[in-house]
């Protein structure tokens, strides 16, 4: 099988990859070719046997998503996104590479014929306004900021271009990615993480909501287990409805803090200091965000036990076992 | 104030005409300028003395709709659109018009910077799949056709554009508009206007699924009524939700007919033929369509009384008062 992944070198690309690279298949089929694209090429998975491209490119070029397309990749991992603070600040950016490089993609798979599955990540940023809690699988989509705008576009597009038979899609809706590793990032919702990154390596992190704030969250493993399963699934258990609101670990940042605690002690959670921040809490009204995910949950999909799980998932994928005492 | 209306050319763009020349004002403000949009330019108002522009073109040409948005229209009705039928024809066709012209629309008036009320009408063909009976207002958007999916899609560009203060967006969600005058039209749910408008011109129609099923309906004089208080609408009463179901008469194809009876007698109603027709039944999977349009009730939207009331206006607006009996 010849597998593509737009976004390859971001974070949830890298660790797809990874798994890719142990499993060597997906759904019972044997990978023999792989490739790789983000904006600079990311780096090629080593010992493996598989032919391998790597390729650095504008996915909201046109002639970039048919490029990729022309090999007739049975499997696309659509991932490559511009994050929500950056789709705030730079509205054109944010919506040519968000929306326009979906479009492409799906436009290349539908000049090309070959009927691809294609995994797209989607957000629960497609959800905004006044939200139930939990928020249903069939609740309506009225995003908050133009990130989540254009998931919902892209969403629409997907589920459009499976119903006309071009591609085969599942769109995946992932909650938040929690811990992320390395530097934060552009997204608001980043103090998730930082909360448990940072104190973990010996650093200050702020807390800028209250304890009481609850979201949900699934490990960058979790997620991984999601497009995997993703790319396997039975598309015609899904009918109409190919977005999926993923499962997860829905905590308040006080049930974080003190999952930390438990797994990293005291003195690690002291470095944590809590900062109001009004603009951040403005961007996030809701005090409760929770998912009735049935469906996925029902097709298969698998989320963390809970936030300790996903703590030592970090302490043993991006700090190699360790922390800062 | 000058108005803009895409679509001018169209059965509702010409009664929304007949009716700004009849009132001469929205919302309070009188009007001094009209420019009317079609692929065809469409015939100027009679008797105004305000200044019409009459403009034929391609709407999905990015420089169309800057030309339009040039003079700053403060007011737009954006009503023009490829219908169902020849959207799912003409795939590409019906993208480029349903999606890029409003997208084209929305990045002229962005870029004109004079943020006007722009009111865009929607579809109920944004609910499909498996439905509740009534559709609540909050309920997710999962279209049956590629029609359907553009008009989700232009409702998130609608919404975002106006959360980030480029427009002032108002999206409307028609219901069936029964009953169109003249010729049918590529609409597959044709028939629920043909039911009624052959047999009074004296001609024989066919209805194709069972006299159960229930659709939900407003007049064009009803829906241009919605355009004029959308128009008029203080947005900020909308919060993010700016796409809106309208209220309709939730009715059987039975009950359409009964109300043609009382209003037109036996031997008009002898004129529909029933011949079951697999793909149109196929295409409407639902038996019951009705909608729970709390919000835009209690916005002040206004329906039409009953079917008969619909049947008369039809009778009054299009037949001059007459029928064949």
């Amino acid at each position: 099988m010849h597998i593509l992944i737009t976004g390859a070198g971001g974070m949830i690309g890298r660790k797809l990859v990874d798994r890719l690279v142990r499993e060597g298949q997906v759904g019972g089929k044997t990978i023999d070719r792989l490739t790789l694209h983000d904006i600079a090429a990311p780096e090629a998975p080593k010992g493996v046997t598989w032919k391998v491209t790597t390729r650095g490119g504008d996915i909201a070029d046109a002639g970039e998503a048919k490029l990729l397309v022309a090999d007739a990749p049975e499997l696309i991992f659509h991932l490559a996104a511009v994050v929500s603070g950056e789709a705030e600040a730079d509205f054109d950016k944010g919506y040519r590479v968000n929306v326009d490089g979906m479009r492409h993609l799906l436009e290349a798979a539908r000049t090309r014929g070959h009927k691809p599955r294609l995994v797209f990540t989607s957000s629960i940023a497609v959800f905004g306004g006044e939200l139930p809690d939990p928020i249903p699988d069939d609740f309506h989509t009225t995003p908050p900021n133009s990130y989540g705008a254009a998931k919902v576009i892209c969403e629409q597009y997907l589920a459009d271009y499976t119903r006309r038979g071009f591609v085969d899609g599942v769109g995946i809706r992932l909650p938040g990615i929690t811990v992320r590793p390395g530097r934060p990032n552009a997204a608001a919702s980043g103090f998730y993480s930082s909360i448990i990154r940072e104190p973990l390596d010996g650093k200050e992190a702020i807390l800028p909501v209250p304890l009481t704030k609850r979201n949900t969250h699934a490990s960058p493993k979790a997620a991984v287990g999601f497009l995997m399963h993703a790319a396997a699934l039975d598309g015609a258990a899904l009918g109409l409805r190919r977005n999926l609101n993923m499962p997860g670990v829905a905590v308040t940042t006080g049930e974080q803090i003190e999952a930390l605690r438990k797994i990293a002690g005291d003195k690690v959670v002291a470095r944590i200091r809590h900062v109001p921040d009004e603009t951040i809490m403005k961007i996030f009204p809701n005090e409760s965000v929770r998912f009735d995910a049935r469906r996925a949950l029902a097709l298969g999909f698998k989320p963390d036990k809970d936030f300790e799980e996903i703590i030592r998932i970090h302490i043993e994928e991006d700090r190699r076992g360790t922390f800062v005492a």
